[in-house]
């Protein structure tokens, strides 16, 4: 398998790709991996050749598209740009997998236009595996799609669940949709139609609406969103996260300041046990293809994380088994 | 003043509401209190009437709608709700304030229909004083109006300005628009156009758009959104604080159940800081009239501030201001 890594990609690009590449070599068998960004920083990076030359191949890319640029016209004015460049390596197929944790708008753009659907699908996905305090959950769409048809999200909910079980070996998965109230009648117009079309799917074991409150209680296996609101789920979990734990700090340090050592490593077993970064990035679900996008603050653990569940994706070939899916369940356009 | 309050809603009803009534009275000078529900019920709730007959009227209401209740479904059915009976007061003017804690969707469509709108005024929208580790901000909508249009969160951030000045006393409001990134080009069809009625805007003290991972920074003194969004940021903050304090006490009772008591204080004194029942409920903004809706969970505390809130939005004369406001600015129905 060869897996093609975008190296300027992320807010600790390229030090942190590179070091999570290294990481990487020592789980991956006898599969190689390809990076993608400027040649000599990246060598000079890699550092003595004989610790990668014969698993890693470099591919020049002189140009990166910032990670606040405007996704189309960065992909347009950067041609050279690792995205690019790295999405037609996948178009072509000359690798299977592409991860990156650079323009995420862009790499979701560059892969659509590239790498086409898998056959049926109407509009890729992103899929997290957000941890809760009774265990992970995948929740999509967190920005691929921020204004979706209701099929799109009947194809979210069929997507998710074919991950779900795969990945996370939950054998039927309970699917439920994000509204602002239990009750099918609760919702904006979208989220209405979405909620018939879930009960009306046997293919769907739906359980119905979601509250916010309750994510993280795990209500379901599979929470169903649209772009806009599921990102908006995903920054301000993280946002509330840290706040709240600097503002524990903050009253410790007010209030009962010698505690504040035996706190931490109650935090750090907190986080050791949330953290993203050990699902390591995000699969653009519904392209034809293995995409990961990691988070902009991706680490090297995070980077290794995503190379080591692409391979998984890959081996359980869950693009297969989404087709099948899709191609079973006729989803009109509305 | 005439100040009426929905004696039959919320999670706690009517003991909570009628234990609120009552400590607030100390605090309302010659105002007084209509309560609105069962009325042999409340009387009985209310204890020995030297307590409270003259400063508090009881009004009958036989019926009371559900929580989860479809809003005009159950706003038709039950002709003689307390909702019902409370709006009607507030159309004829026999009282002042509607205060209830009770089905929020029927008590804005009831307000809506019967209080009517300030000149200009296209959609009311529910504001919440949001406690932040850096001080209260106001957001708003949370579930009003969850299909706006762009001229109706246009409309929002004038009156979330005018409530921000009056209430919380910040002289010149920076206003943030949630949007899944910083750059004006970021968001959905609605989001990018309200972003730019907010720049043309010289009454409007714009910041551009916020993420949901900085609210808690207070990156804006309002912060406006869209009704389902507003909805989900305000459940998910609940959950997620309420999720992660029970995951430290967990975490804590694992690792060193000793420090559990010395902890507690740390989180009730962070709980007091940041204690939506400080603000004791949220008024519906853009009606002619003031109405606070209160959170369904509302205790005693939470009903007596709603209360004294309500007075001081009375006295600050906020309705006068937005209409003021609203009048000089021509927003177009687009």
């Amino acid at each position: 398998m060869r897996i093609a890594i975008d190296a300027m990609g992320g807010d600790n690009a390229p030090d942190a790709i590179i070091a999570g590449c290294l990481k990487a070599l020592d789980d991956i068998n006898n599969d190689s991996l390809v990076l993608i960004g400027d040649e000599a920083v990246v060598k000079q990076k890699l550092g003595p050749a004989d610790r990668w030359q014969k698993r890693i191949e470099l591919v020049h890319a002189p140009e990166s598209i910032p990670m606040d640029a405007p996704p189309v016209e960065g992909l347009r004015r950067m041609r050279n740009s690792s995205i690019n460049i790295m999405s037609k390596l996948a178009a072509e197929r000359s690798v299977d997998v592409v991860i990156s944790a650079g323009n995420t708008g862009a790499c979701v753009a560059a892969c659509q236009m590239r790498m086409r659907l898998l056959p049926g699908v109407q509009r890729p996905g992103i899929l997290v595996v957000l941890p809760t305090f009774q265990g992970p959950l995948t929740l999509l769409d967190v920005g691929a799609n921020i204004a979706p048809k209701a099929s799109h999200l009947h194809q979210y909910a069929l997507m998710g669940a074919v991950f779900t079980r795969q990945v996370l070996n939950v054998a039927n998965p309970r699917v439920g949709l994000i509204s602002i109230g239990q009750e099918d009648a609760k919702g904006n117009e979208l989220v209405k139609k979405v909620n018939q079309l879930l009960w009306d799917d046997p293919n769907v074991n739906f359980i119905g609406n979601v509250e916010p409150r309750e994510v993280l209680n795990r209500p379901a296996d599979v929470i169903v969103c649209d772009g806009f609101v599921g990102n908006v789920i995903l920054k301000l979990t993280e946002g509330i996260a840290e706040g709240l734990f600097k503002a524990i700090l903050a009253e410790l340090a007010q209030i009962k300041p010698d505690m504040i050592e035996h706190f931490r490593p109650v935090i750090n077993s907190l986080y050791a046990k949330h953290d993203y970064n050990e699902y390591g990035g995000a699969p653009l679900l519904g392209v034809d293809g293995i995409c990961i996008i990691c988070h902009g603050s991706s680490d090297p653990r995070a980077i290794r994380n995503a190379i080591l569940r692409a391979r998984q994706q890959a081996q359980l070939d869950i693009n297969q088994k989404i087709a099948e899916q899709i191609a079973s369940v006729p989803v009109d356009e509305s």
